[in-house]
């Protein structure tokens, strides 16, 4: 491990945030704080939209000098409803319309997945969507990046569970711009995790990397994620995988917890950016 | 699926309960009350044994015409600290021990892991666990069953998070007494389950099969499984899948759970042959 441990990060010029992570400030707010403190990417969540249009927020992100990383999100196309995975088609396009209006490349797809029938059928259908909407991303310079999910979310959020299922969707369906969010969150555990990163580099299909830390213990399923250091997840190995396979991009620090968002978001950023130079 | 779909339960001559499943009853109210209702297993937990001779609570089953199925549990081999895992080691043949003295032909292995260590560090220190103690259960009778936990216990109770990971262990000690417990609830979201669940069977190393299901939404990561049929789980399918794969042993009901732990527990013996006969 210790040959490919990556480069110590000395500044900020591959830092991104995701808005959800200070969840409290409005996108206007964050996108001047994350300036302030040298933050250079932004990845936009599309609640943070809401009730602007997206080529202002774009011409605000730009002012402000920040480059966006990706929009979230994009996914949720599993139904046992023919209807209802129809409207996710089209919420698709929606959200790959915003993406193309803000300026983001990527789309992130949390793919979704539907209790009231088999994990194969989910898969499926994610597998239907994602071929439904590829070729409308590309027509508007989009790429679409499946984020394999923790398997505690294989009931509701995604049932695209581990790395290799999204390789194996990524070479199965074989579009250009069909990749991969690699989050350390959801595949620190997976016992292949060195090989299924290599692979997904070698098909030059790692468009996104997104950290946080697994809180030991952690006290809910959804809103208890850490900070970078904060618990057990190997994040600066993880990142020494993804640049060992080609990636060069922006680290996202993505964090959904009620503790953070309870917190003073600027002492947040100050505790972000120590994590960054820290842990990452 | 459907051609495979096991026969429909007729009687409770293959239920066994977990002593854990009816934590308020002590091991003498549980027996009785499982006999009485035509439970015909038990596996019984080493809190139940406190206070015990181990050789009465034996008695006091056979009394009952109850089978010993398993005890739970050994395991928790990992630790940074190597008198730890001598400790360890000393408390598992402590367990061997214990489950010989019961009769119980099994002892389950919730196998560990520590947070202050990388999760392959883990692994190794689990497998040299095993081959420390599979000689010593072996000249006991008593055999040791791996059971891969759900990723979202990977920092705490198991860093053997999938069935792969147990086959592969298997395979690679190739001890005569050392197979798998396979568990719905930790291994129900795995993309190759049906093809794991046939190696596990080709190998004669299924040991042991654990029912409960997730519950959508999931409230706590530990204390919140449902009974069958309330969740997400296909539990007769992945009953079909061992019972294809050679599997003819008790099925064993194992639910922790704040919820049913404060219910009348008759009550929720009454719920547990239910969803035994309807969803099982």
């Amino acid at each position: 491990m210790e040959s490919s441990f990556p480069e110590v990060l000395k500044d900020t010029s591959r830092l991104c945030i995701h808005t959800i992570t200070t969840k409290p400030w409005s996108i206007e707010i964050a996108v001047k704080q994350y300036a302030l403190n040298g933050v250079r990417g932004i990845t936009v969540w599309r609640d943070a939209l809401e009730g602007r249009k997206p080529a202002e927020v774009r011409r605000l992100i730009e002012d402000a000098k920040l480059e966006v990383v990706s929009l979230c999100r994009g996914g949720f196309f599993p139904s046992t409803d023919k209807k209802k995975r129809e409207e996710a088609i089209e919420d698709n396009k929606k959200a790959i319309d915003e993406a193309a209006e803000i300026g983001a490349p990527v789309v992130v797809l949390v793919c979704g997945s539907d209790c009231r029938q088999s994990l194969s059928e989910s898969r499926k259908q994610i597998e239907d969507g994602i071929v439904a909407v590829g070729d409308y991303a590309g027509k508007n310079g989009v790429r679409l990046a499946i984020e394999p999910l923790h398997p505690m979310y294989a009931d509701t959020r995604s049932a695209v569970n581990t790395l290799k299922q999204a390789n194996d969707i990524c070479e199965k369906l074989n579009l250009p711009n069909v990749g991969v969010a690699v989050d350390v969150y959801h595949i620190w555990w997976e016992p292949d995790l060195e090989r299924e990163i290599a692979r997904c580099g070698e098909m030059g299909r790692i468009f996104a990397f997104h950290v946080c830390d697994w809180k030991s213990p952690t006290m809910d399923l959804l809103l208890d994620r850490g900070l970078m250091g904060e618990g057990c997840i190997p994040v600066r190995q993880i990142r020494a995988m993804v640049e060992e396979a080609g990636f060069r991009g922006f680290i996202e620090v993505e964090i959904f917890s009620t503790l953070y968002w309870s917190m003073d978001q600027n002492r947040l950023l100050d505790k972000i950016l120590e994590a960054y130079y820290k842990h990452t």
